[in-house]
C-alpha cells in the first residue's frame, strides 16, 4: 500500500484560546481509521488570514490531502475561503454553483437570505462546491500540485455529515482497496503501565500485530492493531497470548464499560447487590446505574454521610460507632452486613474512608478507605490507603469496588458453570 | 509588544487515531490566554520518532517557545526524547538530575523502581530537567537556536502541574510585562445559546470587552475578557450588564462548579439535605460529595431502584406504588416527604423517572422524570421530559435538581438578610 498522508487544519481563534476544544480532529481521525486511512498530522491555527495561509502552504507541501474545518460562516472572521485562494496563488469569484446552494437552504425554509450570506459563495476560482445538508455555508475541495484540499465548516454536526457523505467516498475512489485497520482494546486495573508492558508478550506476538497504550485512570489501555489479510486470525492469536498473562486484571474489553461489565457479570450470576457509600458519596451507585439494566441486580444504595444514617438504614450497632468511629475496619464490615440483612440482597458492598481533603488524623491519613463485601460466604473487609486529591480518591476507591465485585461475579459463575 | 510565537506539539497516536481526545492543548491555551500570552499554532503527530522528529524542526523554525506533550514515559511508545536529540542533533544521554529524581519518587513511596523506568532519565545532552511532582516522568527543556522547547508527560494533570510550576514562570521572565487577559466565566443553566446570545447587550457593553462562548451541557458558558488598563472596571460594568440581563439563569461563575456553588449555598444558609433518587441512580449525590465540605450541608442520600427500598427507606405507601407507579407524581411527593421525617433534614429532594433506553411507555415516554422538594414550606412537585440518551436525560435530571436547591437556598438567604 502506497503511504497516503492526510492531515486536518482546524481554524478558530476559540481553539487556541483554550474556550473550546476541538472534536473535528478527533472525529475525522476515528473515521479516517475505520476505513484504513491514516491522520498524519493535525494542526490548529487562529482565524487570521495570514496564520491560515501559511499552513495551507505548509500541508499543500507536506500532505496529499488535507481537511480544513472552520471559517467558512458568514461573519467577519470567517476567512478561510480567502486565505485558501492566496496560499493557491487563485482570485476569488463568486461560485454560481456555491451561491445556488446557499439561496436554497434559505427558500426551502422560507427563511430571507441575509446579504452576508452571499459571501459564503465566495470561493476560489476553480473550486468544487460539496453541499452542506445542515447548514448554510457550502463547502469545497480543490486539487493543487497532487494534493486534494476539501474546505468544510467547523460545527461538528455539519462537519461531520459533509466528511462523510463527500469526502470520505472521494478519498475511497482516489485510494481503493484500502484494509481497515482492525482494532481492540482491554482495559486493565490493578497494575501500573510499566508493570503491564513487561507482561506483555511481545517477542511471541503475530507478525504486524502493533501494541498501543492508552489511560483512563486508573485504567491502563492496552490496544491492539492489524490490518490485512487475516488480521482477525491474528488478533486471536495475539488476545490470547494477551490475556494468559493478564487475562486476570482484564476489567473490560472493546465497547465495554468496567461499570458495564460488572452489572453484566452480576445479571448473568443472577447476583443482588445493595450499595453502602460513605467516602463515595454515590459514585459507585452512580456508575453502576449510568449503564441501562442496571436494575436487573441493583436493589438499593444509601449514601450515609450522617451517622443516623449508617444507624438507621444500614443497622449499624451504635457501639461499634462509639468504639471504632465511622471510619474503621468494625464499621465497614457491620455496614455491609447490615445492608445485607435490610435490602435482603445476595450481595452487599460497603465503602467508608477519609476523601479529604480534611479529616485526615495520624492514625488515618487522607486516602484511608475500607471495603467490606457481605456475602452467603461471609464478609470480606480490607484498608487500603489511596493517594492525590478527594475525586481522585474516591475514583480509585470506586474502581476497586467494582474490581471486588467483579470477581466476586466471575468466581460464582465460573462455579456454577 | 514584541510578538512572541508559542507553538504546542501534542504527540500520541492515540490523539490521530480517534482513540483519546486532546485536551493538554486547550489548557495550555487557557493557561497562557490569562497570562497575556498567546497561542500561536498547534500541532499533533504521532508516536513515531521521524513525525515528532519532523514537527520538532519545523516548530523550532517557526515558533519561539515550543510546549511537547506526551511520550515521556516508561514504555516502548515513549519517544520524545530520541526524537528530540536527533531533531537538534544531540546526544541522548543518562541526566544524572532526573535520575534521582526518578529514583526518589519511586524511594519515597517505597515502591521498587522497574528497569524500564530508568529509561526515564535518557534525555538529549544539556537538557535541564522539571521536577513532576504528581508521577515519574521528569519532563525537561532546552534552548536551541532561540527557541526554547519544553518537554511534558501526556498525562494530564501530570502536564498541567509541570506546566504552571516550571514553564509558564520562566516564558514569564523571558517575557516581563505581559498584560494579562482578565477574564471572567458565566455558567448558566436552562436558556438555550441562542437565547442566551440574544439577551446579551453588546451594544452597551464598554470598549474592549469580548465575549467568547462555550458549553460545558448543559450549561452554556459565556466569557468576558478585557486586556490592559482598567480591565478590571470595564468588566465590571460588563458583569453588571450581563447579569441584569441573565442573573437569574447564572449557576455558578469563574472556578466554581454548579454543585460546589448549591453546597456553599445550603451551608451558607443552614440547610440540611436528604437525597432520593431513582433515575439519577446517585449522581446528584455523587455531584455534591464530589466537593469538599459536602459534609455540611449533606445527611445521607438513596438509590431506590426497588420498590421495597421505596418502601422502608423513603416510607412510601404501598397503596401509592400500587395506583400510580413508581414513576409518578405522587410516588415523587411520597418520596420526599417521607424522606424528609426518616432523615430528619430542613430539604429532601426526590426524583424518579425513565432514563432509558427501556422502560417508556406511551403514557410516560423515555425521558419523564419528577422532580420533588419537600421543605418547611411544603412540598413542590413537577413533571420534565428531557430529551437524548440514557446518561444525558441523567445528567439533565441532575442539573435540574441542582437548580431547584440552588434557588430554594439562594432565596432563603435572601429573605433572611
Amino acid at each position: 500500500m502506497p503511504p497516503f498522508d492526510i492531515a486536518v487544519l482546524t481554524t478558530g481563534d476559540e481553539l487556541l484560546s483554550g474556550d473550546l476544544a476541538d472534536t473535528n480532529t478527533g472525529t475525522i481521525a476515528a473515521i479516517l481509521a475505520r476505513h484504513g486511512f491514516r491522520l498524519r498530522c493535525s494542526l490548529s491555527v487562529p482565524d487570521q488570514e495570514k496564520e491560515i495561509e501559511a499552513a495551507l502552504r505548509y500541508l499543500n507541501q507536506h500532505a496529499q490531502a488535507v481537511i480544513v474545518t472552520g471559517g467558512l460562516g458568514s461573519t467577519g472572521d470567517d476567512l478561510t475561503a480567502r486565505a485558501a485562494a492566496r496560499a493557491l496563488g487563485r482570485s476569488l469569484v463568486i461560485n454560481e454553483e456555491a451561491l445556488e446552494m446557499v439561496r436554497s437552504w434559505f427558500s426551502s425554509r422560507n427563511r430571507p437570505m441575509e446579504p452576508n450570506n452571499e459571501r459564503q459563495a465566495l470561493l476560489p476560482q476553480h473550486a468544487i462546491p460539496l453541499p452542506n445538508p445542515l447548514g448554510t455555508a457550502p463547502g469545497f475541495w480543490i486539487k493543487e500540485r497532487g494534493c486534494e484540499l476539501f474546505f468544510l465548516p467547523g460545527v461538528p454536526s455539519e462537519m461531520r455529515a459533509m466528511f462523510e457523505q463527500a469526502v470520505l467516498p472521494l478519498l475511497q475512489s482516489r485510494h481503493p482497496g484500502r484494509e481497515p485497520l482492525q482494532q481492540r482494546s482491554y482495559k486493565f486495573f490493578g497494575l501500573p503501565e510499566p508493570k503491564i508492558e513487561q507482561l506483555i508478550p511481545y517477542h511471541q506476538l503475530p507478525e504486524g500485530v502493533e501494541v498501543a497504550f492508552g489511560l483512563d485512570y486508573p485504567l491502563v489501555v492496552v490496544k491492539l492493531k492489524a490490518g490485512g489479510e487475516g488480521a482477525d486470525f491474528r488478533l486471536d492469536q495475539a488476545e490470547a497470548l494477551l490475556l494468559q498473562q493478564l487475562g486476570d486484571y482484564l476489567m473490560a474489553r472493546d465497547g465495554q464499560t468496567p461499570e458495564g461489565n460488572v452489572g453484566q457479570l452480576l445479571t448473568g450470576a443472577g447476583l443482588t447487590l445493595a450499595l453502602g457509600e460513605s467516602c463515595t458519596g454515590g459514585l459507585i451507585a452512580c456508575m453502576l446505574t449510568s449503564q441501562p439494566g442496571a436494575s436487573n441486580f441493583l436493589e438499593r444504595g444509601a449514601v450515609t454521610y450522617a451517622d443516623s444514617a449508617k444507624l438507621d438504614w444500614l443497622q449499624v450497632p451504635l457501639p461499634i460507632l462509639r468504639q471504632h468511629g465511622a471510619v474503621s475496619e468494625p464499621c465497614a464490615k457491620a455496614m455491609a452486613e447490615g445492608l445485607r440483612r435490610v435490602a435482603d440482597t445476595d450481595l452487599a458492598l460497603a465503602v467508608t474512608g477519609i476523601a479529604g481533603p480534611d479529616g485526615g488524623t495520624a492514625d488515618k491519613p487522607v486516602g484511608t478507605v475500607f471495603i467490606a463485601l457481605a456475602s452467603p460466604q461471609g464478609t470480606h473487609v480490607k484498608r487500603y490507603r489511596f493517594h492525590g486529591e478527594r475525586q481522585k480518591v474516591q475514583r480509585m476507591t470506586a474502581y476497586m469496588a467494582l474490581e471486588w465485585l467483579r470477581r466476586y461475579a466471575r468466581n460464582s459463575l465460573a462455579e456454577s458453570a
